[in-house]
């Protein structure tokens, strides 16, 4: 089932990339005349949205409004919270139909029983009767259950729709109403060329579903000044992707209060049973809402005692350094929007973000014992028993990222030669973290980094990896699918003992 | 007994570099007139040897011929082999010591026993009786096998002291003709003023040990074309750390059919019973002895691929390139004598060699199921529930390493703003995880490489941690002896999910 679901989501990612793709080909870009992608270039940015990372081949500002568009709807789609919404109505149907079959089935499957065990000796015959004895009894109990498990699917379903729906038409009207009302930004966009209503919806779907794209060429930067909209968007992060579990909970506690339905009890009281991986037990929430905010505090803490009087931030006064720097720090687990260049960072925090970018989003700090709700740990106790060939040869996903660093240290390996300051080992592995964890962050290419000057060379305001060849690119293609669906190899490298 | 065992071993390691601190410091430097080493780089290349790192602050030829048998001692009872023997004859004294307790204590012992049982019910104290009875019955049989695991480790010990001299004997042996009977390298010791008799020992023992410190300010490099006397070497290296459970088991094994003494049956049949660390099961040292290798072979052919036509290793043939390559890739797990200049390698090859260097020496792919005797893993399960304070708050090891890298950062940040190529974070990194392996693989500082020229620079063969400001320093010692002591870190972490 989990490798059947595997293949599930690598299907969906895929043919959304390839839709993607297709899209951005049919459309003209706005540099139409001047420049044109890549085919290879549209494809990195067909999946990067749909995989929500962001990072990027080429600058966001030739894209025209229609592929602007298109790339709303794929990021959408692509959003964790949307795809865990198709996995729930999945999993109502799933459960429909083998209701439906075990009907269906349940008289010869009644009469098999009693045959395959004719050969048993009395005693556990005896056992066996007394078993099914108290099967009948509680068959109805179970049926109830059963029920009301399949309503609450059904109703969180719809909850979660709701959240996204909500959560999407207050923040665009709220960064509609901004841009409108103030000038600094009103401006922005018009030198750009590009409408409120596209921005608004674009960052909006962007920020929540954590891809980090925005129509600028210079993400949030340009926009760094305009605390007020970072502030918007502050909180709109983290309840798309961190927090989500938090405020999901937080949801159904509200709605069982106000409707005392019975279904919101049997969700909160039984989060696990329900299979819904978004939906966590109270106190895991509590540790998760804990270490979140922990590593907010933590980075704003280093990011402010070593920056506070740099030139990353500069030009702003106290308070906006403050939101830029939260807004930065919120930025690295996972959505990748930016206010500061990275490459003006100091490698302290460059190391410090690559963890951040690294840690899945709902790491925590969980010291509550096995009794207590956390389901995966029980299953994999299980499970470990019965060897799966995959499992033996699988690595641990540090393995694997490693592996794609050395790759794609080989083959860059004559920039890297050629050029150490901007292909150094620390940007390659920014590169691949942040696709990895779908963040697009990026230390971008510099020609003021040059060792020996290259006159053609010209400064452009997408990522590192839009310097790299093909076979690069290619590679980073594969890490962001390998990260988007990171939670299906959470269990390799067991067999490897580093005693 | 765990905290324990690690503050005994934290007492031996500092007394031991603290000692060798005092040595270096009432003897003489070779180069007294024109250059004396600072307190602090003196106690680096104390703590260096005695935890068996070669990390280096000071030109090995700077030491004079008392200092480094000075450092010679220092690296033979830093060496894991000795201290591990120390280990066994401290529990052979301890289970003595025990028994003597239970002995004199055996009367009170007895009359307790039903006494703190007499609350209980009728089943229960007749299952007790039964229990007591077959315990009577067996209790002959386990002070026989008690006897047996006594004897077995005091023989055990000695077996392990006899590995030590033969080893020595034989190699420093070998390496003295060598050096007697080839031109070439005697003419390099000639021009380096170094006796044979103290180079042969004290490489002998550095490479036993893994510490890999060699006399000569240029490690290897300067005899990179004496094939023979690596070829020498690279099986020491091997016995003396990844395969020394393997040959400490053939050894066991040989003297078993030798002897036919029921001690080694016992030590082959109940590895793990005994408590000696080093000694594993068959099927282990099979899977341990695969992955050592299947690393070797792995990095050979990656660096040979990369590097054959390179500068790297330029003016040497094929034989020579061969097996200088294999002496370089063997050296990362975990000697760090060196044939090459590291900062003359590609990135790719550095990362992976940070990979190997970061993996402790019995790592091993080990698809052996639970019943199987891994120990170890059997033991954490046990102990899970008792929470201790500390794993509470212990991270994990790679997160030690992220921490000390950031600081380090951050000690370094001028340098690193300044002279980017040379102070880059891989550069750090590689320092970083060398110095918690215990390798001694470094990249150096070449004046070359400095963006703004200085022209008051010069080169040195010490490592780039001898660059580094003096907190840089003193964070390396910590890390090097947390390297050192890394076994008993295994555990942290526990309470942090990344699901
Ligand atoms: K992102
Ligand atoms: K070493």
């Amino acid at each position: 089932f989990q490798v059947n679901q595997f293949w599930i989501e690598l299907g969906y990612f895929i043919t959304l990339s390839s839709l993607g793709f297709l899209a951005l080909k049919a459309s003209k870009p706005r540099t139409a005349r001047s420049f044109k992608p890549k085919y290879i270039d549209l494809f990195f940015t067909s999946v990067s949205a749909s995989t929500v990372s962001s990072m990027s081949t080429v600058e966001m500002e030739v894209f025209s409004n229609t592929q602007l568009v298109f790339l709303t709807v794929l990021m959408f789609v692509g959003g964790e919270v949307f795809t865990s919404m198709l996995g729930l109505h999945l999993m109502r149907a799933r459960i429909i139909n083998r209701r439906t079959n075990n009907i269906l089935n349940s008289e010869p499957n009644s009469q098999s029983l009693p045959q395959s065990d004719s050969n048993t000796d009395h005693i556990e015959l005896r056992m066996i009767t007394d078993h099914n004895f108290t099967e009948e009894k509680s068959n109805t109990k179970q049926e109830e259950e059963g029920n009301l498990k399949l309503k609450s699917i059904k109703i969180l379903a719809y909850l979660v729709s709701c959240y996204l729906l909500v959560v999407h038409v207050t923040v665009s009207s709220l960064i509609s109403i901004y841009l409108s009302l103030i000038p600094s930004a009103k401006r922005v966009l018009k030198t750009k060329g590009l409408k409120i209503e596209t921005f608004s919806i674009f960052t909006t779907v962007s920020t929540f579903s954590n891809c980090g794209f925005i129509p600028t060429n210079e993400n949030m930067v340009v926009l760094k000044k305009n605390s007020g909209l970072l502030l918007i968007l502050i909180p709109q992060i983290l309840m798309g992707n961190t927090l989500y579990p938090v405020c999901l909970r937080l949801s159904i506690w509200f709605m069982e209060k106000f409707t005392k339905r019975s279904e919101f009890r049997y969700m909160l009281k039984n989060s696990r049973k329900l299979g819904y991986g978004h939906l966590l037990s109270g106190k895991h929430c509590f540790y998760l809402a804990n270490t979140a905010l922990g590593f907010i505090v933590l980075q704003l803490a280093i990011f402010c005692v070593l920056h506070w009087n740099a030139d990353a931030i500069g030009g702003l006064n106290a308070y906006q350094k403050l939101v830029g720097s939260l807004f930065q720090v919120v930025n690295s687990r996972h959505a990748g929007e930016s206010v500061v260049d990275l490459s003006s960072i100091s490698p302290a925090i460059l190391v410090l973000f690559v963890v951040m970018m690294y840690l899945p989003p709902y790491t925590s700090y969980l010291p509550i014992s096995e009794e207590d709700d956390i389901g995966p740990h029980k299953k994999e106790k299980n499970t470990i028993k019965k060897r799966n060939i995959w499992e033996l040869l699988l690595f641990s996903q540090l393995t694997y990222l490693v592996i794609f660093v050395i790759l794609i240290c080989i083959t860059e390996r004559n920039h890297m030669k050629r050029d150490p300051l901007n292909f150094s080992v620390l940007n390659v592995v920014i590169e691949v973290i942040s696709a990895y964890g779908n963040v697009g962050f990026s230390s971008g290419y510099s020609c003021k980094r040059q060792i020996h000057p290259d006159s053609q060379c010209k400064d452009a305001w997408y990522g590192f990896v839009g310097k790299w060849s093909d076979v690069g690119k290619f590679l980073l293609i594969v890490v962001m699918f390998f990260g988007r669906l990171k939670k299906f190899s959470t269990r390799g490298g067991k067999f490897w003992s580093l005693a």
